[in-house]
């Protein structure tokens, strides 16, 4: 790889850039950017060889394209570079959902070999260029969800990738991603910001009185809401069951609170615990 | 004060022996211990001046007598030493629920002048005095929780107490601080204890994909299940109106969802984050 296209530079596209910098000082990273304050912020810090604002300039002669965008815009952004490409070339995205980014790009002509959908597991509630880092993505995991179009030497290409940013790469189908990160991710994303919302609706006083333990359970609350609303509106139904479930757990547990059944009650605590105890 | 009794060395109790011993090196510190564990360790570090088996011998003229066993045995143990108090003395006790507690211990023939419920806001989901921090009071919330029959006096003193170890001491009732803690305290907890089951029901495996977010909101979960369900029993129906109140936002926000009422969803996140970022 001699040239790398990071379509979006917020907090991914910038950690990206810091992190394929860092790994080689000799490869060319291009950036693309629609706001003029991260363009600058990039310019500035030297994360980019160049960044431009023509998608078509952008990815001209790059052999990796990694999309870094909101996942609504992925497919459209796609769909308007693609005539570009250079042969051989391969496009990825990062968006936090993907069988419906896959089920789009899969419609573009000429885009179902070259792309293959990725997610590497890393963010923050942060976000924006300036909070980017070079380590972000180091230890954690990335999942790939090529489909059957996306050929052997696209996976291959794109495994290689994420693993020199030492990651771990996990394949999956779209679908089974979706599921995954809705319990994982969307799902206590969503729950963090009930439980602020919740508080709100008792008594906002009572903000003053809460100890480490709900400041890290809401930590997550503190995210782009535009951004964690395209999330939602993308993964819909994995996440309404997601959340469904979760509700009938949550009844459950009323019900033995309610019923004195202290006995179901020291079930369900001592199961939540040798649970947490496994989480590495 | 000259002497003070710590009656129970957890995490609480070993704590505040070296939160006292750091702050004033004169002060007689006798500690009584059940379990046979906690007395070595105790005597071992030197944390406490004695530790004895004896009730009435441990608090044997001693100025202020703090109980910081588990919630449901306090009330048994005061009535068990309080004939042995020496005149002037203060009880306190520092169990996550207060109602119940002051309830009970206004019973107790003798105690109602010289007993304040007293709740510091410090804990982790460690346990056991191997856990014990000096610090881990510092610059926390301490609730004091007296009643009518509470005097002047006891409460002065027990304020003083906790001001000296730069807590930031709020009166309440047992009744506020009991709902104040089932919302920002019991609610938390539980719903991590829930998260970590849901996981489960849907997929273990799953759990080597969580990041930091899930985490953060799980931590919690780890403490002990006798302690919680003890603490969860003494304070049932502040809880569960938690609980239920808890779970209808989120059934709005799983209607939000599946309406695609985009803009309510919006809001929504919207406004979680607005009360995180005012969460000091």
């Amino acid at each position: 790889v001699k040239q790398v296209t990071i379509i979006g530079l917020g907090l991914i596209g910038g950690s990206l850039a810091k992190a394929i910098r860092c790994k080689n000082s000799s490869v060319r990273i291009i950036g693309w950017a629609k706001q003029m304050e991260e363009k600058a912020s990039c310019e500035q810090h030297g994360i980019c060889n160049r960044v431009v604002n023509h998608l078509e300039e952008a990815v001209n002669g790059s052999d990796v394209v990694v999309v870094c965008t909101p996942p609504d815009v992925i497919s459209g952004l796609i769909q308007e570079f693609i005539g570009e490409l250079k042969p051989g070339a391969i496009i990825m995205d990062v968006g936090s959902t993907k069988e419906q980014i896959c089920h789009e790009v899969l419609k573009i002509s000429g885009a179902n070999g070259c792309f293959v959908g990725a997610h590497p597991m890393a963010g923050s509630e942060k976000s924006g260029i300036v909070h980017a880092q070079e380590d972000l993505f180091k230890g954690k995991v990335c999942f790939l969800t090529p489909t059957n179009d996306t050929t052997m030497q696209t996976k291959e290409k794109a495994k290689l990738f994420w693993e020199r940013l030492n990651m771990r790469v996990i394949e999956v189908t779209p679908e089974e991603h979706d599921e995954i990160v809705a319990c994982v991710s969307h799902l206590p994303h969503i729950l963090a910001n009930i439980l602020c919302v919740h508080l709100k609706q008792e008594n906002l006083s009572w903000g003053e009185y809460v100890g480490q333990g709900f400041k890290d359970m809401t930590r997550i609350a503190d995210g782009n809401p535009d951004l964690w609303r395209a999330i939602i509106e993308q993964n819909r139904n994995p996440i309404v069951q997601q959340l469904k479930a979760f509700k009938e757990v949550l009844t459950e547990v009323i019900e033995s609170i309610q019923m004195k059944n202290g006995r179901s009650l020291h079930a369900f605590l001592e199961q939540g615990k040798v649970v947490r105890e496994d989480l590495r």
